[in-house]
């Protein structure tokens, strides 16, 4: 009977775990994604958009939504952003604010936030939606929707 | 030690209910989710925006990305919904196509897909994606961006 109890307790604890994420945990989690996203930024104001592309799922079903354009695949994301951003000057300083960080489980995560482009002679800025999924090498957006 | 094995047993069939779905659970989950987005077109296409309000989450914290703009809770989107389409020919006929469903746990999916009007004098279409969780009351969208 001990044993019994034993199991359950266990099991209790373990589904715990997964069926609903503590505060502590989504708020490790958010740091996490936060993370990534923070270095994204690091990457894409020294230049490095090869660097700023290892926050996106390295997959042909990762989706990049910009407006009424549908990119699939990471290579092809990568390369949009290469000839939309090919040089220092378009580029500018990018900043993420506003974010809004939902973990909908201890493996997936969404994120709404805005980005803003600090350059010479226009800011654009504009909304963006991630999806984020935990992978083996840490938490990355498999799906962008930005406008 | 027959028990402890019963035990880890026991938690292995509960963990991998939680931790990856099978397809066959995924495309349950799919179908569920479609079925919210059918009702939702039936509604809109009745003319009853209430009914069509019915598949997203009846809560402050639920999001509507239109663009730029950001609506707060359930409230402000269902009158923001009914001052944009305040007559059946502003409604037009709604159709949902080039749905990709993607469940990231038994309880969250994401759907990316297009969204055209057919109106008398114009066809307005966009991409939208759509971030759904499941509730005691069947699944609702707590976040659309659409653009």
């Amino acid at each position: 009977m001990k044993n019994i109890l034993m199991s359950f307790a266990l099991i209790f604890i373990l589904s715990g775990v997964n069926f609903a994420q503590s505060e502590k945990q989504k708020t490790n989690i958010a740091t996490e994604i936060r993370q990534v996203m923070d270095e994204q930024v690091s990457a894409w104001n020294r230049g490095d958009i090869d660097g700023f592309m290892q926050g996106y799922w390295n997959s042909p079903n990762m989706t990049f939504v910009s407006g009424d354009n549908v990119t699939k695949g990471w290579q092809p994301t990568l390369e949009r952003y290469k000839k939309s951003y090919d040089s220092r000057a378009k580029m500018g300083v990018l900043s993420f604010t506003d974010l809004e960080i939902t973990v909908t489980s201890k493996e997936s995560a969404v994120v709404l936030g805005r980005f803003t482009l600090v350059r010479e002679k226009d800011k654009p800025t504009g909304m963006f939606t991630l999806n984020f999924r935990k992978f083996k090498d840490g938490w990355k957006i498999i799906l962008d929707h930005t406008s």
